[in-house]
């Protein structure tokens, strides 16, 4: 057995997954000095308010859903690790009502530290959650790098007319979150070796498992959707304080319906903390009220996930069948709360 | 005057620019051992025949060219860094007869090291290019990382029919190259501090200009255009040994009619080499067939260039018109030679 057979993905970086994002403060502060280039006019979709991919009109009854997104390891095994980073990048995708057609590979490695079958394998957990997604690979670049790094620039499609924006939330809609929260504080514990991979695979499971939803739902029910986004790095609180932002709603969520793992409050009550739990918490203090919370309940909603699961705005009369077929295979749904008209706090946390 | 503002990019990273490249050799090995998703119909240039950038049909008018690109530092200044790192990545699009549409940024950068200003700067350097190309900026990622890398996830639209593949030069084509080679060892020079920036200005100066070629030729001299491709981190002669495998043809090459910089001679003769002079080298050494060049001179062939020219395998008949009119905008354009019938080699240099 080689050194490289032996070495644990987590332990060769210093931050893995999400939870390596840049700050979304630190984000703005330095896209505030960029003067871009003009937007044009077949651009349904932009950045400008935080969504999760980019909506190009190509004619009316197509447009393309672009967006891409990579990472350091946050689990040991490659073939996991290849399997989570291209179900977090093709949720993007999904997160807009598309369906993923294309994909390149994002691929950074240090050709000395992993033997070739490492990079492989993480390449091929790609490659069959990409043919589980229904799309294909069309090319990648690859870079000689000090860390892993892998991910996925995704291209998919959708109709014009029926994009899940974030912006169109509206008053008295159900708020659907399809996985459970505390993917972060688990691949945490992976990193600090207080668990090994199969004592989280529950959690390790929902991150390798793709966002694939709107192949459930009737016509009915996918009108019902008025917004959606998924779930990742900005944590909860963050992702819903967006896209209450982006609808100018202001939306309320009891605490006990958040659906969790097992090991999760275990987990931070242990304090298996990332520095994005932090940020995360900084970057919704001044719009979020969470009343009676705890510290540690806090966590959770300023928890970093990686690959987590959609968030769905959508109409109450639709929402209770929704939520039984998407229990089939998203058993950790749950109505986590509702739209309200905007006040001075975007997002309100009850116990 | 703070620390940042007086660091050199190029002194942050180890391997710059498409020197950093995994060799095509060991990127070979490693996907030989991946089984891929199942290729669809729609898709009618994959990676499979090292294209620069995959084709995806839409329609019978459009089609989709997409492509991604990054690396780490190759120059100083932040502003250029980003303007050269899209050209290179808006490039693939161009070699393949498109026109740049969407951009996605690819963006690391270890937070601690670099002022805010530095991103910023990158990012500006990168929609100005992006603008300049009439694309746009529709969404990235970004991570904390060692070193800084950038790059751009790219999409452009080409007519199905008018394609400009690599694999389809005719017997008698002349090769047309459109920039100087030398980037590679001038870069390498750079790292070493043995010049200053504005001592390579004309090598930084290509590097950063757009591969923009299509609109300046008229149907007859785009009707001609056989096969084409860039000349990027493999070499010219690597690229060449590529196409000409690609469309089962032999290239020969007057290595005197081969553009360089003024001072790429004398930047290879005192040893500027990256370790891409090596691995392209050992990727076409059994296809290649170089006579009486000196080894300094076999250099040149395998100096890996950052953004560097198009190379167009071009109907006799009209190459001399294109050659005048691709003058006025690149100076070094050069018929640097001509396809044969396939032999025992790939790739045939005489002095």
């Amino acid at each position: 057995m080689s050194m490289t057979d032996t070495l644990r993905l987590t332990q060769t970086v210093q931050k893995g997954g999400c939870a390596a994002k840049v700050s979304a403060t630190e984000l703005r502060q330095i896209l505030g000095q960029v003067k871009f280039p003009p937007q044009k006019s077949d651009i349904l979709v932009d950045g400008s308010l935080m969504d999760d991919a980019a909506i190009i009109k190509i004619n009316s009854e197509l447009a393309l859903v672009q967006t891409i997104d990579f990472f350091t390891p946050i689990v040991d095994s490659p073939y996991l690790f290849g399997q989570i980073a291209s179900a977090n990048a093709l949720s993007d995708v999904y997160a807009m009502g598309g369906t993923p057609q294309t994909t390149m590979a994002v691929l950074a490695f240090p050709l000395t530290v992993f033997s070739q079958k490492v990079i492989a394998d993480v390449l091929q957990g790609a490659c069959d959650k990409i043919a589980e997604a229904g799309a294909t690979l069309v090319g990648g670049h690859s870079i000689d790098d000090d860390t892993l790094k892998f991910g996925l620039s995704v291209t998919g499609y959708v109709h014009p007319d029926r994009v899940w924006s974030n912006a169109k939330a509206q008053v008295g809609d159900h708020l659907i979150l399809t996985k459970a929260i505390g993917t972060g504080t688990a691949t945490a514990a992976l990193k600090r070796s207080e668990v090994t991979e199969s004592e989280i695979k529950a959690e390790l499971d929902s991150m390798a498992q793709l966002n694939k939803v709107i192949h459930l739902f009737n016509s009915d029910e996918l009108s019902a959707v008025h917004a959606a986004t998924d779930i990742t790095g900005f944590g909860l609180s963050g992702h819903l304080v967006q896209m209450a932002r982006a609808c100018d709603k202001k939306f309320v969520l009891s605490f006990s319906k958040i659906p969790k793992f097992e090991n999760t409050f275990k987990f931070l009550e242990a304090g298996f903390l990332t520095k994005a739990h932090r940020t995360n918490a900084d970057y919704v203090r001044s719009e979020i009220e969470v009343g009676q919370l705890s510290n540690v309940q806090q966590q959770l909603l300023f928890d970093p996930q990686t690959s987590g699961g959609l968030l769905l705005a959508v109409h109450p009369s639709q929402s209770a069948s929704m939520v039984e077929k998407l229990k089939l295979t998203f058993p950790f749904t749950s109505i986590i709360g509702e739209v309200k008209t905007a006040s001075d706090k975007r997002l309100e946390v009850s116990l």
